[in-house]
């Protein structure tokens, strides 16, 4: 060996993974391709096989595979499983890395917990399926928060199976840009959703009409920014063009449209109703739509 | 004058337009900035000043808009405020194009109306606002649907305030269009608030947050394609990833950190209760979000 292979090999830190999912494992998969020691353990220890083969270690328990290194990425199902896995072992000097879905407030508790036990601890909120785990150019990434201490330390590793994000010391961070994200992938669907609806039983082509709407919506979703801006600001005037008064005005048409093509007004209507909404209070004629995100945090 | 000269002056068609709200008025001065001869009517002759003062001929009533030339725009409150205007008309062989805002229906209806008394008949739907009339980098453009004749003829004179998209003969089709896309952008607006409204209480700087947003929606609008190709296969099976019981199973986490952050749920639960509502059928457990297009339309 020369001193620059002991040196790289060297680099490739241990890596612990509790959970072998779809997730778990092509995360444990992604370490495994790129030369790190991979620890695996799962409650089902079949599903280690196929990274055996491929060299990780299998650990007989849980807290056998937490004490084989400092760096312990937790992927179970739930915040349930990682009480359950991790009852027994010693998180003395451990780093925990916490990939379980959960809710900002589990991950507040869970780093507290961790804490206690003497570990330092980071959440994570995967932005990506297993198939663009380890694929750089998925654009796949991981919200990282909590501990910057941790996540400097570990950056490189975390780096090997998605990009990273880190969003802040509040281990609850992470957990809330994901959900936050998701959220709103799910608004883009209901639009899109109802779109599709309203074509659906006309004379038009889905695949002729979908570059049309995605090219609108790619052109529509940058309008967050003046949200963000507005949000700061708390200047919501907008003046004469596309106000809210304006814009409920112009709602009846959707309205109309979705009834006469027989389509299910669920996924259009809440939307409408809270500028309606804001109408009817006064006052907010001449603002704009960021108005909206007050009237859900009251 | 030279012999280019006089036919380029030749090529600059007259064009009646009848309605000077913003969207009118911004219309008749991009025509007038082409140097097309431009006629003007409005109910309230005192908006038609400022247009006059550019050169545009003031009509004293619609009709007499209407006998100045074969192409006539439509650009009024509403469909009564199309039939008041035209009441006295006389429309033979004149080329009717209506951007006034209405359904697909109505447009239909108007088409039936126009062709009764002579005229050729488009139905236009305008994806822009005011401000982006005349400027062509602004990507503003109208749907045109109807006859393709009279889109033909006057295909250059209708591209100078704004680009053009001509969908089919079906004269309610530019209306379907113009309303699918903006109902998709309420969507994906809904979206955004609700994003914005969960990090709203937090220490998050909402112009930090935006960028992941924006880039994360437009990473997943293209999704849409997918979700065509569906519709015309038929085919839903997605298998093992992001398949619809995996994605009911996570939401949860949603309403959970909706409810934590004190969010109003309204506009995040419609659509996971459209997908729950597929697994609580049976036999779609291992399709994607393309079914609730079916779901809308039942």
């Amino acid at each position: 060996m020369t001193d620059d292979t002991v040196r790289e090999a060297a680099q490739k830190k241990p890596v612990t993974l509790l959970g072998l999912g779809a997730m778990g494992t092509a995360l444990a998969d992604a370490w495994l391709t790129a030369g790190h020691p991979v620890t695996v353990w799962n409650r089902n220890p079949r599903r280690a096989g196929p990274l055996a083969a491929r060299g990780a270690a299998v650990a007989a328990t849980a807290a056998e595979a937490v004490a084989a290194g400092r760096l312990v990425v937790l992927c179970l199902l739930d915040d349930d499983s990682v009480d359950e896995a991790l009852a027994e072992a010693d998180l003395t000097g451990r780093d925990l890395v916490n990939l379980t879905t959960g809710t900002p407030l589990r991950a507040r508790d869970r780093a507290a917990w961790a804490q206690a036990r003497g570990a330092r601890f980071l959440d994570g909120g995967i932005m990506a399926v297993p198939p663009m785990i380890g694929v750089p150019e998925s654009g796949g990434y991981v919200f990282y928060s909590g501990s910057s201490g941790a996540f400097e330390d570990h950056r490189d590793t975390l780096a090997v199976p998605a990009g990273t994000r880190y969003v802040g010391e509040d281990p609850g961070f992470a957990a809330l840009h994901d959900v936050a994200l998701l959220s709103a992938m799910y608004g883009a669907f209901s639009g899109i959703t109802h779109a599709f609806a309203l074509i659906r039983r006309e004379d038009i082509d889905p695949e002729e009409f979908v570059p049309l709407l995605v090219d609108w919506l790619t052109a529509m979703v940058p309008a967050a920014h003046t949200t963000a801006a507005r949000l700061n600001s708390g200047d919501h005037t907008t003046g004469v063009v596309s106000n809210l008064a304006m814009q409920v005005a112009g709602s009846a048409t959707l309205v109309r449209t979705a009834e006469e093509q027989g389509v299910d007004t669920a996924l259009l209507t809440p939307y409408l109703q809270l500028m309606e909404r804001l109408l009817e209070e006064g006052g907010h004629d001449h603002e704009d739509t960021a108005r909206v995100v007050d009237l859900l945090t009251r």
